[in-house]
């Protein structure tokens, strides 16, 4: 079986989490991956949870060796829009060199660089530089509700040294990039309350509080002129950006036409002071995700809205936390609505940031392997977003990670026609094996 | 037949003007109530318009006479919720001296007492002293959408000296009350657009405009910290409020206690300055009537909005026009939107705020017949709503009009179990009468 044969397999079981029509579907494919490693020769469970399996392989456990675990998943996410695909999303196929398949590049196409990986280096009879633990959960698409419970029950029996996922993406095509901080999430429903209905605007308007007028202005309170965020104290716990990651941020090929390009944006915006770059990595942030009051019909009704709410998350950086940042909002959302409203602030999930140290003993063996792959150094970077089970992996396996992303920024994730380049699948093989040996170094 | 069953048969027509299911009930009702004209012996027709009858009808004209045209409008808001009716809505009953149902207080309890007023002078064998017209159309309820067309046609023959409208509300039970203003009206729907679609906030938040975040703090522009409307000239046209009108509303039984009790809000909130009755009454304002962008369902969604949109209203008195506002505001939005998104401004319906003067012979003439009426002077009020026919009769009839309401604060208009007072029906009749007698006089 090819390497993309093997990953093609993969690719067709329809495992959807987060759809119940598909759940033998993604038992099959959970059955299918646990046989798969058993017969690479490593001991393999699939094992249930309250949700989907979770796979569990191991090569056997050599004394005296580092434990890599290699954290994916092989659940994928809805298809809809279907209409929209140019092929069947569980139909791979190859076209101009990139594999389209719904999971292609999140995350079958990276799990399984790494299996081939190391099946590769045990089916030419050698041993493995370090042990290694498969970890490939089935969840991971609806918010890994059962990972924790998992790794509280069989976390003890891993001791893993380090752990390596690649789950997250290339900075730019050919810049092989090890990521090391994301940003962590606070979320909130926001609403105000005035009048316990609608009123009519022409016999109440202008003596009344509006709420959604005066939402608006709560909103607009978040930042000052300059964009930062106004609410006291929210930048007390940031770790300002090194000179070395504004420097080797500023090298990337990612300009402001290109961020625009990518985003579909007229133009860029943000705090003033820092690049884009800087802003979405490294700097926290008050943004609207929803917002919605009164009327919202065709044309127009005169009515002044009996309540108003917004969504509102806040993305944070190291080393702010959820629970710092919800008191300070909330005292801030309080010091700022008239007594004439009701406030109601509903919060939602939060995260916490993550940043480990790229140049720390794993981080640089982590860096050589990319460089003996690819041939050249990886961009340090951060990403925008938020992993929470990152922190779940660091509190109860008590260990750091290697973020080693093989995605395009143009791959398609959780999108129509997803796609992952043949050369990423064959890259990703190397690069396994590459991090095996540098890691055993370490 | 007495008063009550005429009006109970008037009330007992289902003429909903908005439901085209309706439609040959309100032809009915018009037909019904022409007849009625009719066998007063006034002349009359209900004439077809490009939707509901116009019900003309006029007294045989006495050459030296005064001309007063009676306007109002015998369909109906729909009953919708039904289910909030304590009894059906088109089966008038008595309760507690107030007749229930769909259109006892608006409109059709107030232009029976006219009719009915008129109806006893003619059948008491007595000359009408002043020439009188009947013009009860059958669309107001749906915005008039053809009774400019009518007037259009119709109007050079009417040639009245006055109009009364009886269409507007008692400032208090006991209290009557001569309306002298109203507030015009602009609406407008202003979008912001930046990315193309939806983006995730974590990827992109910090690094791109967010229409919702940018359209929350455009709100904030148009009111000052005092909650004056801050687009530069708007108040230039505002006529201030005279010393009499100020103490005339002052002595007026609406505290604050009672306006909270009658919008059922927490508290009364506004502009500095003026009183909650001043404000509505006669100072315009800025309302959001509805906003919206982004994720609005249950729960969170890490998208950062492509667009957000809010519908605005604003309110006009004396002397503002809509074209003027119209174009202030536009721009203020358009100093006030960073040029990073797209600003788009949708204008809605306009119209022009109305006031006439109380101490005009006309004026004059009214609040005798008032004082005749409930021995008392009537209360000089002005409301904060808009009526855009005024104007349209003010322009085609090129004549003052006379605001003389007898609904009262609670008559739930457009609303289940609205209500008209027995009292004020025998109450309209006596005023009537005493008003073609006053305006003889003038």
């Amino acid at each position: 079986m090819t390497h993309l044969e093997s990953l093609f397999a993969f690719l067709r079981f329809q495992s959807v989490s987060a759809d119940p029509a598909y759940r033998s579907q993604v038992s099959e494919c959970a059955e299918w991956l646990s046989r798969r490693f058993a017969a690479m020769g490593l001991e393999s469970v699939a094992w249930p949870t309250a949700g989907h399996p979770v796979v569990l392989a191991r090569s056997r456990p050599r004394p005296g060796l580092r434990t890599l675990l290699i954290y994916g998943h092989y659940d994928v996410q809805p298809v809809d829009p279907l209409a929209l695909w140019k092929t069947p999303p569980f139909e791979p196929r190859v076209e101009e060199g990139k594999i389209y398949a719904r999971g292609a590049a999140d995350n079958k196409g990276q799990i399984m660089a790494h299996l081939l990986g190391v099946e590769e280096l045990l089916k030419a009879g050698k041993e493995l530089p370090v042990n290694v633990i498969f970890l490939v959960e089935g969840e991971e698409e609806v918010g890994s509700p059962h990972l924790e419970a998992f790794l509280r029950e069989h976390g003890g029996e891993l001791r893993p040294d380090i752990i390596a996922i690649s789950d997250t993406g290339m900075v730019a095509p050919g810049i092989p990039s090890l990521t090391y901080g994301l940003r962590g999430v606070l979320a909130m429903e926001v609403r105000l309350r005035g009048a316990a209905h609608d009123l009519h605007s022409g016999i109440y308007g202008g003596m009344v509080p509006n709420p959604a007028t005066l939402l608006a202005r709560l909103i607009a309170t978040l930042h000052d002129e300059s964009f930062r965020v106004a609410v006291p104290g929210f930048y007390d716990a940031v770790l300002p950006l090194a000179e070395w990651e504004r420097r080797e941020w500023a090298a990337l090929p990612l300009d402001d036409a290109a961020l625009c390009a990518s985003s579909e944006s007229r133009a860029l915006f943000g705090e003033a002071g820092f690049t884009p770059l800087e802003r979405v990595w490294a700097r926290p942030t008050a943004e609207v995700n929803g917002i919605g009051g009164g009327y919202q019909g065709e044309g127009s009704k005169t009515v002044l809205p009996g309540e108003a709410f917004a969504k509102l998350t806040f993305r944070l950086v190291p080393d702010q936390t959820p629970a710092e940042i919800e008191a300070k909002v909330r005292a801030h959302l309080q010091a700022h609505t008239p007594p004439e409203v009701t406030l109601e602030i509903s919060p939602g999930h939060g995260g916490e940031p993550f940043l480990c140290d790229p140049n720390s003993p794993d981080g640089l063996a982590a860096r050589r392997a990319v460089a003996r792959t690819w041939g050249r150094e990886p961009a340090l970077i951060r990403e925008g977003g938020s992993i929470p089970i990152l922190q779940t992996f660091r509190r109860l396996l008590k260990t750091d990670i290697l973020l080693l992303g093989l995605a395009l920024p143009d791959c398609a994730a959780h999108a129509p026609n997803e796609n992952f380049p043949v050369e990423n699948l064959e890259a990703g093989i190397r690069l396994n094996q590459a991090l095996l040996e540098e890691l055993a170094r370490v």
